[in-house]
This record gives C-alpha cells, sequence and structure tokens, in this order.
C-alpha cells in the first residue's frame, strides 16, 4: 500500500473562525473533515507550521524544503497544505531548493476553510491525493481539479475557486470524469540524478514593477538597503521610460554596484522580448538578464537561489539559466 | 457628416523600422493605409506627440488631456492613437482629469505597425470609427474588436492581439458579424453636468508589489524620497506579512507622515477585501483606503489625481471614492 504523507503549515484550508477573522488550526481541522475509508493509501499528517501564507517567508521557505527532503525516502508522495496567498512562491522556491524530486511534491490548499459547507479543500485535496498516487516526480501545486508546475503557478483571482492559473504552459494534469490526464509531453524530462537539496539563498531581493511615474531614483534607495538583486517589471514586451526619468542609467549604476537586474513583463501573459525596442537593447547591453516567459514568483525566487550559490555575476547568470 | 478627429501620439501603430528598432512616425505613416472612400465622417489626423508610450509620463497625460478638451466642442468624437504599453495608464488618467465628455473619446494602437502585412491596427483603428459613431460618451479603448473602459482596461499580454483586458468589468461593447453589440447596462450614467477639465496631479505616488521578502524599510526610503502616495499590492485577497517583516508599522509610520497608503491585491482579478483576514483590519483600522476591484493602473492615476485636488487626508479619501 502507497504511503503519503501530508505537511500541514495552516492557512485557509486549516482555519477556523474567531472573533478576529480566520485563524490557521493545526492537522486535526483537516483530518476531521477527511474519510479515510475511500482512501487506499496509508496516510500520515504532520504539522510543521501554523501560519497565514501572508507571514510565510525565507525562514519558513527552508523549514519546508528540510522537511520534505528529509521524508523524501520514506514516502511514496508528499503533500504541503498551504495558504494560497503565496503558494506560488514557496512551490516555486521550492523548484530550486529541491532538484530531482523521486516522488511527487504537491502543493494544495484551498480559498474557504475545511470546514465550510462550500468548501473547494476536499475537492483540492482529492486532486492532490490523485495526483500522489501518478509516480509522476515533481513539484507541483494542486487546485481546482488541475495540476500546475510549482514553478509556473500564480494566484491570479482573490475569491475565486480557480484561484490559480499556470502561466505561458499548460496544466501538467487535469481531472474529469475520465479520472487524471496527463499532458505527459510537459512533464520535467526524467534524469538520474538523485534528489538533492540546497537551501542557500540570498534573500536581497527587490521586485520593482514600473509605473510611468516611477522615480528611477528609487534604484539608489536600494543600493542604500543592501539589495543584491532587482527584478523590474518592464511595460509590454519590454518598454522601460528613458526621456525625463531615466530608467537605463539607473540600471547601468545597479550593475556596476553589482546588483544582478531581472527584467521581465508587467503583462501577465505572454514572454517579454527586450530585443523589439531600441531601449531593450540598450538595457540588454548594460548587462540586465531577460526573464523571458518566467512568472514574477518564479524569478523572484530563482533570483533568491542563485544568488545564493554565487557571488560571480557570469556564474550568476548561468545559474539563472 | 459627422467629424472625426485622431490625436496621433506615436506608438507601435506607426512605427518604421530602422536600425535600431521600432521608431514612431508621425501621421502621415497612419494615413497612407487608411482607405477614406470606406468612411462616411469626415476625418482629421493631428500630430501632438511622437513617443514610443513606455515614454508618456504626467507631462504628455496633461497634454493628451488638454488637447482632447481643447477639440471637444469641434468634433463628433475623438480618438487617440497610442503606444499600447502604457496605454491603460493614459486611458485611466484621462478618465479623471477629463470628466463628464459628451462625446466618444477612444485610445486605440496595436501590436504590430501599421505598414506590417499582418497588422492589427486597421481592425483596432475599424473599431474605434465604429465605436467613434456610436454617440457613446465616456473615455474608452478599442482593441481587438472590443470596447473596454478606459479605466478598466489592463494590458495583459505582451505579444498576442488580444493584449488587453477589461478587469473586474465586462467590455462595453464588441463588434462582430452583426456589427457592434453594445452591453448598455455597463456604460457609465449619463448626467447633465458640462464637460470639464481638470488637469492637476500629484506625481509623487509609488507602486510597491510586495514579495515575501520585500523589506519594509523600504517604505522609510519612500517616505525620504517624498512621495505622498503609495499603493500597496498586497498577496490575494489581502494578505501582508507582519512577522518578522513587520508592514503594519510602517504603513502606520506613512500614514503619520500624511502620506496617503491605498491597498489592492496583486492578483489580477477579482476584488480585494481587507475585512477578511485579521492583519487586514489592522491596516483599515491604521487608516489604508481600500481600492477594492480597481486595477493597478486606475489606482496609481486616480490617487495622483485625487492628491492633487487636496492636502487634506479626509478629502482625499472622499475623492478617491
Amino acid at each position: 500500500m502507497k504511503k503519503i504523507l501530508i505537511l500541514a503549515t495552516g492557512g485557509t484550508i486549516s482555519s477556523i473562525k474567531n472573533e478576529n477573522g480566520l485563524v490557521p488550526e493545526n492537522k486535526k481541522e483537516i483530518l476531521k473533515y477527511i474519510n479515510q475509508d475511500e482512501f487506499d493509501f496509508e496516510l500520515t499528517i504532520k504539522d510543521i507550521l501554523l501560519l497565514d501564507s501572508s507571514n510565510i517567508q525565507p525562514e519558513e521557505w527552508k523549514l519546508i524544503a528540510t522537511e520534505v527532503f528529509s521524508h523524501i525516502d520514506e514516502y511514496d508522495a508528499i503533500i504541503i497544505t498551504h495558504g494560497t496567498d503565496t503558494m506560488a512562491y514557496t512551490s516555486s522556491m521550492l523548484s530550486f531548493m529541491l532538484q530531482n524530486p523521486n516522488i511527487p511534491i504537491i502543493f494544495t490548499g484551498s480559498q474557504l476553510p475545511i470546514s465550510h459547507p462550500l468548501t473547494d479543500a476536499i475537492s483540492n485535496l482529492k486532486t492532490a491525493f490523485t495526483m500522489a498516487l501518478s509516480n509522476l516526480n515533481g513539484i507541483f501545486l494542486a487546485f481546482d481539479r488541475k495540476i500546475y508546475l510549482g514553478c509556473r503557478a500564480v494566484k491570479v483571482r482573490t475569491s475565486g475557486f480557480n484561484a490559480f492559473e499556470s502561466i505561458n504552459y499548460d496544466c501538467i494534469a487535469y481531472i474529469d470524469s475520465k479520472g487524471l490526464n496527463i499532458n505527459y509531453h510537459l512533464l520535467p524530462q526524467k534524469n538520474n540524478y538523485l534528489p538533492s537539496l540546497n537551501i542557500s539563498i540570498n534573500t536581497d531581493v527587490f521586485l520593482l514593477k514600473l509605473t510611468p511615474t516611477t522615480p528611477p531614483k528609487i534604484i539608489d534607495s536600494l543600493i542604500k538597503l543592501g539589495i543584491r538583486g532587482l527584478i523590474i517589471e518592464a511595460f509590454g514586451i519590454g518598454g522601460i521610460q528613458h526621456i525625463r526619468r531615466d530608467f537605463v542609467k539607473f540600471i547601468e549604476e545597479a550593475i556596476n554596484n553589482n546588483i544582478t537586474v531581472v527584467m521581465c513583463s508587467q503583462c501577465l501573459y505572454e514572454k517579454a522580448d527586450f530585443t523589439v525596442y531600441e531601449v531593450g537593447m540598450k538595457v540588454l547591453q548594460k548587462g540586465i538578464i531577460e526573464a523571458l516567459d518566467m512568472t514574477s514568483e518564479a524569478c523572484v525566487t530563482k533570483l533568491m537561489w542563485a544568488l545564493g550559490q554565487s557571488n560571480n555575476p557570469n556564474k550568476i547568470r548561468s545559474i539563472f539559466f
């Protein structure tokens, strides 16, 4: 019989309502609503955190990755229950911290507490269980009967049960009346490396979403704050202002201060391409890294991970790609 | 015969390719590809700017609004051709600067230059012309055979012809084989006020998109930079970190420094609601303004406009809503 482990971190899924709003409860809350008779696998639940995901930060990413890794040989799959707010950041980060997983590692959660009569928690857990029994290795996110790659998911809806989308990449699998339908061609390529854990990261990374009045001097402030990595969400396919508010000059200054600058688009969908317009070519020549079609969540976490591996700009660039 | 004015500002629609990439050309480039024989209206084109829209900033918003207003009595509709990158910022800002328009004012542009064999420019211009003849008053954005409210549009795709979406509000109208189909119930309510122009804005507004490691001290840096308005894109329905990285404390500090703080969600779709979680209630009590279901583009421009009208926090709050 297969063995599945749930690592519980809190989040709406296990929350109960008190006078201050929703407060996360521990694994008992989840166990209360799971009907173990429906399973043909052995389920273990372990509490590792008890947090709203808006408070899940690098310290917790390391703990979650280490917990998963320490149990990877004992179980056939590991599910992490997690608040939805920052789940895409955590699932992206785990995709870098935990390489070559040899089991399915699946994030899930819900938009309503598991105790709520209209909850999506049961359906999301069943989606995760189905994926857990699939023998497909990787870091995934299960939500609304779909399975996404952990580093492609973005929370795009505040309250809908279809809270997540897989950005610039189809979902890995989905559930319908035929069961789990797998897009095999989208799965990460198998290799023969052993699973590895590497939780060295540098969290001094800042995400700057441009608006037409963003003052370029903000980059001076970020240099003073000691950031090592800067991700800029540019306009459209790769636009940045350079008349009056001259970002080209300040981006160059950031790079001269040994800051790694990654540029992506503030458009949710499709790929950025800084070679299309003249100003994009200029910042490419200054030495920015293009994020291409990555999500901002994946950019932020991958840059932290790359900066954790090296101080050398060329090494960081080659790790980022 | 109806009279339509096009105000040309540059953008991809009128660009031609040279050795440095795409460079905006003037109105001649647009006129070359418009077949005037197809029209039953009188068309005038006027160049007012010649810029990529990544360089369209407050100085240009004022100029565009003033130009539109100065011609509002002479024409039956005004179309503004504009780059797509920041078109949603400009169309949002014009919705505040130019109130009670008594004609259709329509932004349009394209993802490919009008000279390109696969261009979407002709179709987008024809959509704008059709809307221009509709007698519907308001600030609109015409793209991919759809008409959006100017303050609801967001560029969500870097290269697709369906570059824009109308966020948390259906499109005002769309074109199919039956012609222009209008969702009358979604139109702004008519009133008897005269059109008015008010271009007083305060551009010292910063957009902060949170990530799990955003240092709250950035708010100190923004205070030093002299910002007057801060828009925070929180997680999900209204999450912000408050353990270790305590944004509640720094948001309070910003408010104590007479900065107006508006909070929205980094989720593209659906409404933020800071009353759902305890931390949201805390920042509400400190005095933040909820953006509810507004786009970030509309938040940024509306806050600049509100700050341009008053220094009094209560007045600013009542203008914002």
